[in-house]
């Protein structure tokens, strides 16, 4: 069976909104501080961290580099948590996303981020997983701490293709 | 009168641990996602967010760069909550912290950071302002959101000169 494909789009926070927030220091800045040497963009994300003893954490991934044509098997969700993904490096990656349809992801939609860029998943939206282009990657995670099982995997028969 | 020069330290957990923690990924990752592809590095920083109702947010800070020697005539500290930066760029920062010494902050440390390495101040940690060196950036920053002045200020009589 040929593969679905699926073309990136841009990552904007209009495109973005019913998935989670696009992380990035755009138009007027809420506030400048240090004696006019810093614009603070603030508080850009809708976190949700606090079910059953949750708390918020700082992790770091680091993750392998993907090409394009991306073979898209699998989505994943976090019931319980918002999970926030910021490059520590200038490239840019992959943010996969999809509709929950009756408990499996619905069609998905790929966008690819710029420079300066990160991403904020809302709680239990289906997402892909890490994927950076160009070169290997690390990247500051803010995501629930919490011993509760807080991941939901879904593979798909077919894959998705994502192209450029 | 002169000012009191200060030697600018490499960036390391134990060096920083009485100040807070650096975010890098280095050593054994704690666990390894996405089939191999990806390593998790686990809950970094020590947060605290929550202190009257505040709560975690996620930030931008776009900063000025700065020139070494930087001459140091403020620090600050934020009694109600940790803050963290993490650059989005590949470029080092200043780090400078103080120890408490009566309600001023006594002599200042100044860090250099490495590519890839951010750091989380403790709460009422008194700190130094983003100065990233080589060029402009912008850093992620986790710290809390809430209604109450949080933010205490000290101004050096004579500053110092953070030096290579």
């Amino acid at each position: 069976m040929t593969a679905h494909e699926i073309r990136l789009e841009p990552l904007t926070r209009e495109a973005f909104a019913q998935y989670g927030d696009v992380l990035e220091a755009t138009g007027t800045p809420d506030m400048v501080i240090n004696a006019g040497k810093c614009f603070r963009f603030h508080d850009l994300a809708r976190l949700d961290f606090l079910a059953e003893d949750g708390r918020a954490g700082i992790s770091i991934f680091r993750s392998e580099a993907r090409v394009l044509p991306y073979s898209l098997n699998l989505m994943e969700r976090h019931p319980l948590g918002s999970q926030a993904f910021a490059p520590m490096t200038e490239d840019p990656f992959l943010v996969i996303v999809a509709p929950d349809n009756g408990g499996r992801p619905g069609t998905p939609r790929a966008f690819l981020s710029r420079t300066l860029q990160g991403v904020n998943y809302l709680c239990n939206t289906w997402h892909g997983v890490l994927a950076p282009l160009t070169d290997d990657a690390a990247f500051i995670v803010v995501d629930r701490i919490g011993v509760e099982e807080n991941l939901e995997e879904f593979y798909f028969d077919t894959p998705y293709l994502i192209v450029e």
